[in-house]
């Protein structure tokens, strides 16, 4: 290796490690988002769930920020291979990132519309389903900085954890609908955010999958996707 | 202008068209895909809507075909300003053009859920907004196509309509659950349908932004982004 050579490995090491200092830097603030937006909705806390939807703007900027350096990189290093390779899953794991955080935000902005005297009962089941969707996205983000396939591999196969969990609570809201019918606008709220923590979960295997092609050169076996 | 600029002007053009006949391809079917999901709907057609979701790896495909030709047009060309926002912006609108198919799909898988021995009255509400939604991803795409923003900034326009739509089919579902509690679980399902045609106006909207950005150089003003 000449010495040219040698510095531009290490001009890229560096332009890669910004971008996923960026990711996990997105990472954070989406699982915070996520947990953030239980607590609005269990307090009825109009306050914090419009402050939610304030902070994901800086999710927002940090994605264009990891567009703009990837663009740069891409046409500045020309990297080939295996490194042009790992650029692309940081630009696209940092999008679904910021669609993950989107789910968060859209949860927060339920909680107005849930105001009400007191919490129904359902409300009670979504925090566990909220924690185990963020830490997918925490054991996903953690597998992109550890370049690690297998733990990549983990995440996907909690997908169907998550998938029961979510018929589980759908089963239950619609007995609870039948049995309460005064409580049916707010318990199709509590649907739609039960559905945007098993979309969380969809996405976080989304990224396992990247994370799997950047670090082997080969695509996870096709599994089915999950539903919208 | 020497000839070999010349040279280089040109082949930019032919791999800009290539990509913009892919994102028109992408879009033909994905409007196809939604307007296939309103009939897979209505008839309660179990085939109809398993083809859908095959269908959609095509789009997917062409999605990845999109990438790939963005990648190696920024590495070969290293276009600058105005040239890259326009690779960039194609690299992302298929992004988008995917999710909205992924949306059509979804409606699809939620067809054989709703199988039941007669539809229920609030179903035809929705193939008037699905073409609503259709028809805003025509011609977003039609404006990019054209490079014309002010016909993205209609597209934008027209999403406050779709979202009155979707309020409306949202009151007329949950007062219909609440008169007839035996079909709260098909009700839920069509809500979740209303959900993602809205979405489908949603993400035009986001593509009328970047066309508007592409061709324009500035961002339209920050609007408030829908709900998921």
């Amino acid at each position: 290796m000449t010495v040219g050579q040698q510095h531009t490995v290490k001009a890229f090491d560096q332009d890669i490690g910004q971008l996923r200092g960026l990711i996990s830097q997105m990472g954070g603030l989406a699982e915070s988002a996520i947990a953030q937006s239980m607590i609005a909705l269990q307090r009825g806390d109009v306050d914090l769930a419009d402050r939610i939807r304030q902070d994901d703007r800086r999710i927002d900027a940090i994605e264009a920020e990891v567009e703009r350096t990837a663009v740069r990189i891409i046409a500045l290093r020309a990297p080939m291979a295996n490194d042009l390779r790992e650029v692309v899953a940081a630009l696209k794991i940092a999008g679904v990132v910021e669609r993950i955080a989107d789910y968060a935000k859209n949860i927060a902005k339920r909680v107005p519309q849930l105001e009400s005297d007191h919490r129904i009962e359902p409300v009670s089941m979504l925090p566990a389903m909220a924690r185990m969707a963020a830490d997918m996205v925490t054991d996903v983000l953690n597998a992109f900085a550890a370049r690690d396939p297998e733990a990549a591999l983990a995440v996907c196969e909690r997908d169907h954890a998550l998938d029961d969990f979510y018929d589980s609570i759908f089963r239950t809201l619609v007995t609870y609908m039948v049995e309460n019918p005064k409580t049916i606008s707010q318990c199709a709220h509590l649907l739609f955010i039960a559905k945007n923590l098993e979309r969380i979960g969809d996405h976080a295997t989304n990224v396992a999958e990247m994370v799997y092609f950047a670090a082997t050169g080969t695509r996870m076996v096709e599994r089915e996707k999950g539903s919208e």
